[in-house]
């Protein structure tokens, strides 16, 4: 089975991830091309003139053609609709096919049984506020997790490649199932996004009745919202596509909230105590296995 | 009557925000001097020491019998009983009195009732992560607003000492009543605190049942409950202060969230797109008015 060092990968969607992947995987020369297709021309163009792809394709199909190892990159509502309008143009000796979808269980199920034993998913963990290739940064994925999603059939050799690429983008592998990584991501990612767009709103409102809300507010406003400022259709995508799992924490939270809004002033403190001991104790977690990583 | 520069400070509480503060006025030479108390004598040493305060007092009462401005650094919940501690000691000729609460409704009213027309209320909107004189900084008041909030019979005179000590500290007034206040902050700041307290609290559950969440956690889930991580107690005082307008947001904040829960994904994008828009267009509003004032 040829090495990671030998594909050539086709790249579907040039957005940030997939233009950042791209970039990443031409410019450190782990690849030995990369092909690129997005359903704007002019992406496609800006991508091979700004080096991010070696090979500018017209056609998805073109780009399937290329590929020893295929790369999702369009919108979760469009992972499907994709994979089947390129299954007939994919070489035979196609060596596997990622995507990377913030969610795993609906798109898997449904990518797993169009691409078979050559699919695995894979959710590198890292983004920006700001979508689009002008926001592409092939180190985007340095030092960030890339949790890899076998499904039931997945060729282990699929997963050894998956590593390479994870290796190969900065990044570090961590093996997870679907119905896990759906459930920890609609809780540190999905339904926070919701929380946020919630507060915004919730300001949007109150500042018709007060005019200086915006003077007033400060780093905490900016912060707790800042992940209601990407890209809607995102946001959209995984809590439409998480929604078993976002909709089961949010039932979760309000039973926290309301515990927190009825508490003495002397019960909050403690609850108030608890809750930044756990986030403390979930980041240094992070960092220490980070470190262990880097060793 | 005096001007700030004529006056002696005194401040009662050396934490975060009353080290500070003290800490701009000695060295910025904006004032004679200023007291300092804290419950903590090691605190006051520690202010003496490092050039925060240029007196420092044994007892509330001396620290009060020093100033011509008083200043009152405690936590919101002792801002009475300190204000009665002292209030024998205090100067006849004293001119101000201003409190550095983050809630003003409940404690105002309180505090006027004390000092008449010598009292306002002071809300600097600055603060860090973690408490304390430790995180003391000089500048933490730079280019932030000052919150100045008069209560019925509140003299003219207090609120232009006022205004000028806002000046001091490199902040920039705002005038407002104590309910508009108390409903904006708890908008942008003290229901946030709940919120972010919640997440935490829920993603520390759910990692009792998914031990791999603190590998998957990033930039997103650190931002949002950033505010959860600030100290307990004045979460607490903050929550149980303005209880009334933090309820009264917390139902329109669930009945926001539901409306998102139930969108379908095209709806659901829209909503994300008009709440993107209300966090930048509050931001940029805020950012408009810090240029304005800049010229």
């Amino acid at each position: 089975m040829k090495k990671l060092k030998e594909c050539t990968v086709s790249v579907f969607g040039l957005g940030l991830l997939g233009a950042s992947l791209a970039w990443k995987l031409t410019s450190g020369g782990s690849v030995q091309g990369v092909a690129g297709w997005s359903r704007t021309r002019e992406t496609v163009q800006r991508a091979l003139d700004t080096g991010i792809i070696t090979h500018a394709c017209d056609s998805a199909e073109e780009c399937a053609a290329l590929g020893d190892i295929l790369i999702l990159a369009v919108p979760i509502r469009s992972m499907e609709e994709t994979s089947l309008s390129i299954a007939g143009a994919v070489r035979q000796d196609a060596l596997a096919v990622f995507d990377l979808a913030s969610t795993k269980t609906e798109v898997g199920r449904s990518l797993s049984s169009i691409w078979g034993p050559r699919y695995a998913g894979f959710h590198p963990m890292a983004g920006k506020e700001k979508g689009g290739i002008g926001n592409a940064d092939p180190e985007l994925f340095l030092g960030s997790i890339c949790a890899i999603v076998p499904f039931p059939g997945t060729s282990p050799s699929v997963l050894t490649l998956a590593e390479e690429l994870a290796s190969a983008l900065g990044g570090r592998s961590l093996r997870t199932d679907p119905a896990e990584h759906d459930a920890v991501t609609a809780c540190i990612s999905h339904f926070p996004v919701l929380v946020a767009a919630s507060l915004s709103l919730l300001a949007g409102k109150e500042r018709e009745i007060h005019p200086l809300l915006p003077l007033l507010a400060a780093g905490g406003f900016r912060d707790t919202t800042r992940v209601a400022g990407g890209p809607a259709w995102l946001g959209a995508d995984m809590a439409s596509t998480n929604g078993v799992q976002v909709r089961r924490l949010a039932e979760e939270f309000k039973n926290v909230l309301d515990e927190l809004l009825s508490a003495s002033p002397e019960d909050l403190e403690i609850l108030l105590a608890k809750a930044s001991e756990c986030r403390e104790s979930i980041l240094a977690a992070k960092e220490a296995w980070r470190k262990e990583e880097r060793q």
